[in-house]
């Protein structure tokens, strides 16, 4: 039997990587089998991606280079990880996925979201997730936590500004509306832990 | 004034990179200003790729992951050196670009010409050779000069077979009929001297 490829999306300063632990250690708790992963990442070559990706060795990272870039990791991701563990029956929790491509190469940094979608298709195939839990802030909430957040690991995105987020933001909407029958909005304005209750729920009910 | 974009191809032993150094020689000796470059590599990202793609950090790098990350390499290399070289008026002689990727991810290790041929008009937009030179030898001829030197950088593509040198080959006779005004064939069976001298003919003949 085939596993559920789960993906957790939103702005940054949306709270989605504490969420994700967080959502780990519930379905740990249920003894629910699952993988937790992220993106760019997954793999050791998604990895030295993820290293050029977020050091950005000169700084002159050409939009489309990154977006390539990306879909060459998501796809040995796919290969090496994702797909090993569906067939084996698993749960797999993955940290930003497509949907982040599009947001924000496709849209922020205004590639267009159908030539990012093509080359991701290229990548991905038929592996697109289940369903997605698309953590929904404003954009000024989700600056407001990058900044109150001081030990959060500083990268090239953070140094990206305003603009840049709102952008993002619009991206994901277009997303949404693109697959809204995949794409399940979480009001993300709530606590952590009323956002955890709310996605581990729908992954009970989603698994029987 | 524009520049003139001159790509090197070949499949290996077709003594591609003997004859580009060369070639390179005799452009100084002329007094013609040329910038030579290589793929994978060309820009500090694309030298990144280039090491994850040639030591295959751990030889299981599937072939879609390949063909996007050397369509990303190459897209900073356009970006960072080829555009702004041409930009200045100058001459570019680069080792391989678009038609490896086509001959070797796209037949020879089974991607397909077109799927390959669309990531990359993503990465390259308009920036295609203006002139193409392939060191045509017999599949056969390549491997033995190979096998015989002895003193060449140890990558993943040596590892391959002969069933894959005689898929490139087969790569490279598709790839030759799509873009017959921009590729011209020459005779690598000859001396170096015999190759160097009759693309240099060329070149001199093509700046006027």
């Amino acid at each position: 039997m085939n596993g559920i490829f789960i993906t957790l999306e939103g702005p940054d300063g949306s709270g989605k990587t504490t969420v994700g632990t967080r959502l780990a250690e519930r379905l740990e708790e249920a003894g629910i089998q699952f993988v937790k992963t992220r993106e760019p990442g997954g793999s050791k070559i998604s990895d030295v991606v993820r290293e050029i990706f977020l050091n950005d060795l000169d700084s002159r990272m050409d939009a489309k280079t990154e977006a390539l870039l990306i879909a060459g990791a998501r796809r040995q991701h796919v290969v090496e990880l994702i797909r090993p563990a569906l067939a084996e029956g698993k749960l797999v929790l993955c940290d930003r996925f497509i949907d982040s491509s599009l947001a924000y190469q496709g849209v922020g940094r205004d590639i267009g979201v159908d030539e990012v979608l093509k080359i991701n298709q290229f990548a991905v195939e038929t592996t697109m997730p289940d369903v997605t839990y698309y953590l929904d802030v404003p954009a000024d909430v989700g600056l407001a936590r990058i900044a109150a957040n001081k030990g959060r690991e500083v990268n090239r995105l953070d140094m990206e500004d305003v603009t840049f987020h709102n952008k993002v933001q619009t991206g994901y909407e277009t997303v949404r509306d693109m697959f809204p029958e995949r794409i399940e909005i979480i009001d993300a304005t709530r606590t952590i832990e009323e956002i955890v209750a709310d996605i581990f729920g729908r992954i009970k009910s989603r698994l029987g």
